[in-house]
């Protein structure tokens, strides 16, 4: 993943992050996956998801997430590391990420 | 709206609701407005709402909501009348359409 444009990495402010973009962001599969991954350990990089799409694909979906303020992503060497935005998602939306990572945790891993 | 096709109007039980489709449905303003019309008041018919698109989108929105769990339909003569499916949904999903109400709320009516 982590690739080298120059771009930033662009995250929302707590007070910006919209709960309609956030559900957007949580209503596919993959990103949903990804959320659960980093439910689950606090830091992994882009590559280390054994995502089940190519690599411009799984660049959007983590663009998505970090855009909506689920994720936080840093660049570290050649990695990009990511990780939940967690404490302030449960400030700003309380009840949310629980619910998402439970209603996952009893469906199963989506990806 | 009410659309006199014979199909029925089927419903998802409490149990089957499905949380990324929840938030897949509500994840559109048009659905969302619908939502929180249907927050402040218990029964509205499909005529009743203003909403800013065509018979058949509209007839679509209602839809997604009715399949998702959101709200539930029934015929009435020649109307089809609307109501959230509010205690379901909070024991289902504790605390989703409260947020979701609050934030509509806290942002102004989408549609």
């Amino acid at each position: 993943m982590a690739s080298r444009t120059s771009s930033p990495l662009l995250h929302p402010d707590e007070q910006d992050m919209d709960l309609f973009a956030v559900m957007a962001a949580l209503s596919d599969r993959v990103r949903l996956g990804i959320v659960a991954t980093l439910g689950a350990q606090s830091e992994v990089a882009c590559g280390g998801f054994n995502l089940p799409v190519g690599k411009s694909t799984s660049s959007r979906h983590f663009r998505v997430l970090r855009e909506a303020g689920l994720i936080r992503q840093r660049d570290e060497g050649t990695r990009r590391i990511n990780s939940l935005r967690r404490e302030e998602l449960d400030r700003r939306f309380p009840g949310l990420l629980a619910l998402v990572l439970r209603e996952v945790s009893a469906t199963g891993s989506p990806t």
